[in-house]
């Protein structure tokens, strides 16, 4: 080994604007039931298949009148009028909210603005033709583009869809991520009630990954641990050549069994091994055929920065999701933070009100910062640190 | 009917209170296995039921040294190393990172300040004691609170949990949430592939409500279309009287047929009838037993908004889960903005890069003006409304 070191670095943006540029989002879809469909995305644009009112609809409790009758008419000069099932000259017809209004009548009149006097009504207010009627198509007309193509789906849009009587849409398929943890230290959670031998590490980063593939709409795979072997790696890739993206865990530092980089590049096209990313520096990004490869490093807190900083943009993008903003809070600083010159750096904080305590911790492995921290103040390459007292933004951990 | 209007009107804010001050958190838990634990809430704390790691583990790739037999090593003055199974006087064994350090070492050597030469290192580094190795519970200590009774528990935290051995986890139970629809014009979705008769509408609420009451971590229950017939909703009530929060939908503006209110205040207490919201002024709020319950308008939009604006909260009070900022992102408008004096005014908008476009609609009942929405602009009630061209918080529409 005359290359022990990481001596490429690629910088965050580069990384991730190569990393991305070699995703082509899935073109798979699957026909769903719409109550299935809140997160999901649109494969095609949505034609309203009716009009939305259907009918000439009342938007108040009152009567449908025709408003010649009552023209003038005010509490000084009321004006009465029969209460009939259809409305006609001097007869008016009592209609609710959401209710058909008939033919005849070109105005409703409010509930408010009448006296209710045996079969009569005293009307002490006039109206406006077209008053308080929602017309037909007024809402969503007939065979227009309700939703685009694309359209992440909220719940209310649900209601939409089931309000046009849509009730199967088309979507894009969730990508399949095909999760591949490596070490010869690993031992799989399943075998992992007693407390592993000394040496031994659980491998807790594929549920990580899954349960976050899974949270970013991606359905996870679970491979098996695959030892520090080149030719096992290979293998293990190739049994997962019908995955939409495939997530390497452990085995990107340049330790003498750190294969994976290598393997990758032997079988597709590495972009980058090394990242100014801190914690998370090893991470190496590549494609084999049209599979983008993430290989992250196997550190938790160093794994989960890289599947925060590749992994969820690469999961969207694959699965034609479209960004959301992270959550992001204002905090005062309790404490300095420090920065590593040249690379973004991810500093776990405790948010305690207006206020982010940072964690000290050494280095990649420190799981409990994880579990003690809420968010992250990221820190950009170009800049030294944070000094107390500043306010800064914490992205929340999700 | 001679109170027809609601003459009361509460701030959103006071209802509010008065709404969640009468919420108790449930208390009932279930016992569930850590895979399905995101977005779950811990109802214990969680001890630390093992050292992290439980033994000396090595830091890197490297040889697990005496510190003091190498003082003073450097690339002009190296010091040669026997490499052993064992660490003794002048010998190293050879650790990867993860790796059990042996008890005669003190430091762990970078493989990078090393030259191998047949079974012997030369090292061109000194090192201090301790240098290199994860001490016996560094990461996390035996018995430490690793989590607090009340923590909303994300993918990372279920693989903490995983790492420490903690298979099954106690969390609070999901709320159960009664969706009761009324209204004699309902008819519900499953009946509805055709265009429902003039008059009628589709029943898109109880939907809506279910997908949002899921999304916020609740179980929801889709209860019968209820006549507008006290008695029928009396009994609709009672048959839910085993649920944690009670969501009515319709009913509640002051119609002749409009008995939801009353039928709460007859059956426990009337907190609120009557909201400074815009849409959603006839929402009700109340109490039965120690039940919750929400009585949103019927008109989709206002029912929307008053989900949002009280709904979401109780349902997250309930189930014992923390309050999460809503996703805001700041944008330009690009058109003025009314809003109505003594009213929070949930203004519609479309968001195109850093603009954000008002949405001109009329009532509460624009369905479409949903779909084309992605963000509110929230108006509090002592502001009459933005100019073009003024920066504002747009809260994305979930």
């Amino acid at each position: 080994m005359d290359n022990r070191i990481i001596k490429e670095r690629s910088s965050v943006s580069e990384a991730k604007e190569k990393f991305l540029g070699a995703i082509t989002p899935l073109e798979r879809t699957d026909m769903i039931a719409i109550d299935e469909g809140v997160g999901r995305v649109l494969a095609t644009g949505i034609l309203a298949p009716r009009n939305v009112p259907h009918y000439r609809r009342s938007a108040m409790d009152g009567y449908a009148v025709r408003s010649a009758d009552i023209l003038g008419a005010s509490p000084t000069n009321p004006v009465m009028l029969q209460v009939c099932d259809e409305v006609d000259e001097s007869t008016c017809s009592q209609v609710s909210t959401g209710a058909c209004v008939p033919d005849a009548a070109d105005a409703v009149l409010m509930e408010e603005d009448t006296i209710c006097i045996g079969d009569m009504i005293e009307v002490r207010a006039q109206v406006h033709p077209g008053k308080n009627i929602g017309d037909i198509g007024e809402d969503v007309r007939q065979n227009e583009i309700i939703f685009y193509k694309g359209h992440l789906l909220r719940a209310c849009d649900i209601a939409v869809l089931a309000s046009l009587g849509i009730r199967k849409i088309k979507v894009y398929s969730r990508p399949l991520v095909a999760i591949i943890p490596t070490g010869n230290d690993l031992i799989p959670l399943e075998d992992s009630s007693e407390v592993p031998p000394p040496g031994k590490t659980l491998d807790i980063n594929s549920l990580m990954i899954g349960l976050y593939s899974t949270q970013w709409s991606a359905l996870p795979r679970y491979c098996a641990i695959v030892p520090e072997d080149r030719e096992l790696i290979r293998k293990a890739i190739t049994d997962n050549m019908d995955a939409d993206l495939i997530v390497i865990s452990g085995g990107t530092s340049v330790g003498e069994r750190d294969y994976v980089p290598d393997v990758v590049a032997s079988m597709g096209r590495k972009l980058v091994h090394g990242v100014g990313l801190s914690p998370g520096k090893p991470t190496a990004l590549g494609t084999i055929g049209d599979i983008p490869v993430l290989c992250m490093p196997g550190y938790p807190a160093a794994g989960l920065v890289a599947l925060f900083a590749f992994g969820k943009a690469a999961i969207l993008k694959k699965g034609n999701i479209p960004q959301i903003p992270d959550i992001t809070v204002k905090a005062r600083l309790t404490g300095k933070i420090n920065s590593r010159e040249g690379y973004v750096s991810y500093a776990r904080v405790i948010l305690e009100g207006n206020t982010a305590r940072p964690l000290m911790t050494a280095g990649a492995g420190i799981l409990s910062s994880i579990a003690k921290s809420n968010g992250f103040v990221i820190i950009p390459e170009n800049v030294e640190g944070y000094e107390e007292g500043n306010e800064v933004d914490v992205v929340l951990i999700e």
